[in-house]
C-alpha cells in the first residue's frame, strides 16, 4: 500500500524540480515542450500554466484502460495520441483554436519508465498536430488501470455553440462515418479490423482547420463533433437547440470499409449512427448556404463534406422520407448499442 | 468486455443532452452549476466551457484510489473536496483568482449513482469555497480504482512564479505542517489520526485569499504550495530561482498535533519537512518586508505566517544554523520517506 501524502502534485517541468525519480520522468517528457508564443504566457513548470487570448475555450476528456483503449489494441505512443485527438476534437467541435493540452497519466508501478514517456509523447505529437503544446499535467501511480485525463485549451472568440440550430437548417457532416466502430467491433471478436478502416481508429485526425475554415465564411449555425455516433450526437444538438433532426437514411455517409465489413447498407448505416468515435463535425446552417464551398473544402481538406438531413420543429431524431414522413430512427434498423459505461 | 467505442466523451450539461442513463447522471451533478459573471462565458453543456480573462492559469491534479485516498479513509463528498482542494491550492500558489474546475470522473459501475454524485458535490464545495464554479468534465466507467483528475481554471494578471526568489529574500510560509502527514502515518497503521490534525487531513482550504492579499501588497518574490512536503517544495522552489534556500530547524512551525503524536521535536519537524499535502503557501519575499504586514495576516485569516529561513546561494535546500553554517537536511534527523508513486 504506498503511502498517499508523499506524491509530487502540480504542474511541473524540466530543470525547474529539485531532485528525485518521478521528477525526473516528468522532465522527460515535458523536455522538449517550451514555447514561445504570446498565447502562452507561461509553459509548464510552476504551479500552473498561464495563456491568453479573446476566450478561452476548455474540455476536458478521460481514457481509462479497458473501456475506452487496449494495450494490445495500440501502442503506448497511438494511446496517447488517441486519447489526446479525441479531446482536441472538443476544440474542433467549437471551431476553437488550439493552444495547449494539459494531460494527467496514471500507471502502475512497472509503466512509469518508457511506457509513461511514449504515452506523453503520443499527447504530444496529437497537440502538436494542431498547433497546441503540452502546457502541463500530472503523473501519478495507478493500482490497476493505465488513466490518461486530457484537457484541452484553446481560443475562439465566437466559439460555434450547439445551440445555434434554425428551422430550415441543412445538417451537414465531414468525412465517412463508422470506421472505428467497425475496428472495435472486429477487435473484440479477436479478428483483424476491417481493412482501411484501421487508420480512421488508430489515428483520428481532430478536424481544426477544417472548422475554422467553416466557421471564418460564418457558415455553421451549430456544431459538434461526432463522438457518440450521429444519432446520439443529433440527440444532443436538437436537444441543445431545441429542435428536431431530420436524417436522410440515403444520404448518412457511411465509411467504405464498413460498408465491406457489413456487406449491407442498413446495417453499415446503423454503425455509422451509433458507433461513435468518428472525431468528425456534424453542424446545421442555412439552406444553400454549405453548397458553393464544398467543392473547396473537400479538395482542400481531402475530406467530403455531405448535406444529410435538416432541421425541424420538435425535437429528438428522426428518419425522414422523400415526402416529409418522419419515423423513428429504430425503425430503419437502428438500435442502440450497449453502452461501455 | 466494455466496447470503447461506445461512451459519452466531452464536456456535457443538464438540459442539453440527449436521452440517456449516464447523461441522467451527468445532469445531475452539474445541474446547479450556471454561472452569471463575466468570466465564465459559457458553462457547461457545450462541448467546451468557455472563460474569459487578463491571463488565464490552468493546472491539473489527479487523484487515484488507493494511491491517494481510500474510501474507508474519506466519505465520498470528502474524497471529492479534498482531491478538488489540493488542485485549488495550484492556484493559490500562484496568487490566482479561481473561475473554475473541469472534473473527470472514473468510477466502477456500481458507483455511477450516488457515489458518483456525493464526489462530484465535493469537488463542487471545494470551488465554491474559492468562489469557482463547475465548468464541466468527463464522467466514465472504470475497471477498478476511482479516478479523479481536476482542472482548475484561475486569472492572474501578474501571476507569483516560483522562480523569483532573490538573494537575501525571507522564506515564509503560513499555518502549521505536518498534521496531514501524521494523519496518514496513523491510518496506514490502522489507528485513529491524532486528537485535532484531521481537519487538515480532510479539509484542507486553499489559500487562495491569503495568496492574493500577499500578492496584492507586492511581497512574494516566489510562491508555491506545500504538497509535497517543505523540504521537497523548498527544492523545488531553489532549482526554479537558481538559488539555495536554508533553512532554520527551529522556525520550521509544527502543528501542536504532531508534536503531541510524535513526542520529539526531530521527528515532528521531519514529518514537516518531508510529509506532504499541507497545501499552506511557501512564499520568499526582500528582507523586512513582511514582517509589518504578519499580524494583520494573521488576524484576518486566523492562520500563522512564519519566518522559516532565507535564500542564499549556491543550490539545494540547507539546515542553516545561527552562525551561518549549512549542513545537509539529513543530518537533522530528516529521512526521505518512500514515496508512493
Amino acid at each position: 500500500m504506498p503511502t498517499p501524502a508523499f506524491r509530487p502534485r502540480g504542474t511541473v517541468a524540466p530543470g525547474l524540480l529539485g531532485p528525485g525519480g518521478e521528477f525526473d520522468l516528468i522532465r522527460r517528457f515535458l523536455a522538449p515542450a517550451q514555447a514561445g508564443r504570446p498565447d502562452v504566457r507561461l509553459g509548464p513548470g510552476d504551479d500552473g500554466a498561464v495563456v491568453a487570448g479573446e476566450g478561452i475555450v476548455l474540455s476536458s476528456d478521460l481514457s481509462v484502460e479497458e473501456v475506452h483503449f487496449r494495450r494490445d489494441w495500440l501502442p503506448p505512443e497511438g494511446i496517447g495520441y488517441r486519447a489526446a485527438a479525441a479531446a482536441l476534437s472538443d476544440l474542433a467541435a467549437m471551431a476553437a483554436r488550439p493552444i495547449g493540452v494539459l494531460a494527467s497519466l496514471a500507471v502502475p508501478r512497472g509503466d512509469a519508465g518508457d511506457f509513461a514517456v511514449a504515452v506523453m509523447e503520443g499527447v504530444r505529437r496529437a497537440a502538436e498536430s494542431v498547433g497546441a503544446v503540452l502546457l502541463g499535467g500530472d503523473l501519478t501511480r495507478s493500482p490497476g488501470p493505465v488513466v490518461l485525463d486530457v484537457t484541452v485549451v484553446g481560443e475562439a472568440s465566437h466559439p460555434v455553440l450547439r445551440s445555434g440550430a434554425r428551422m430550415g437548417d441543412e445538417l451537414w457532416v465531414t468525412g465517412e462515418l463508422g470506421a472505428p466502430a467497425a475496428c472495435v467491433e472486429r477487435l473484440m471478436a479477436g479478428r483483424r479490423p476491417p481493412r482501411g478502416a484501421w487508420p480512421r481508429f488508430a489515428e483520428p485526425r481532430p478536424r481544426v482547420q477544417e472548422a475554422r475554415w467553416l466557421a471564418e465564411r460564418g457558415l455553421p449555425s451549430a456544431m459538434l463533433d461526432l463522438s457518440d455516433g450521429l444519432a446520439g450526437d443529433a440527440a444532443h444538438l436538437a436537444a441543445a437547440s431545441g429542435v428536431a433532426i431530420l436524417l436522410v437514411h440515403e444520404l448518412v455517409p457511411v465509411h467504405p470499409a464498413v460498408q465491406l465489413h457489413t456487406r449491407s447498407r442498413a446495417r453499415a448505416v446503423e454503425m455509422a449512427l451509433g458507433g461513435g468515435e468518428d472525431y468528425e463535425l456534424c453542424f446545421t446552417a442555412a439552406a444553400g448556404c454549405v453548397e458553393p464551398f464544398c467543392r473547396e473544402f473537400e479538395k482542400r481538406f481531402d475530406v467530403s463534406l455531405r448535406s444529410v438531413g435538416r432541421v425541424g420543429h420538435g425535437d429528438g431524431v428522426w428518419w425522414v422520407d422523400a415526402e416529409g414522413h418522419r419515423s423513428p430512427l429504430r425503425s430503419r434498423g437502428f438500435r442502440h448499442f450497449e453502452e461501455g459505461e
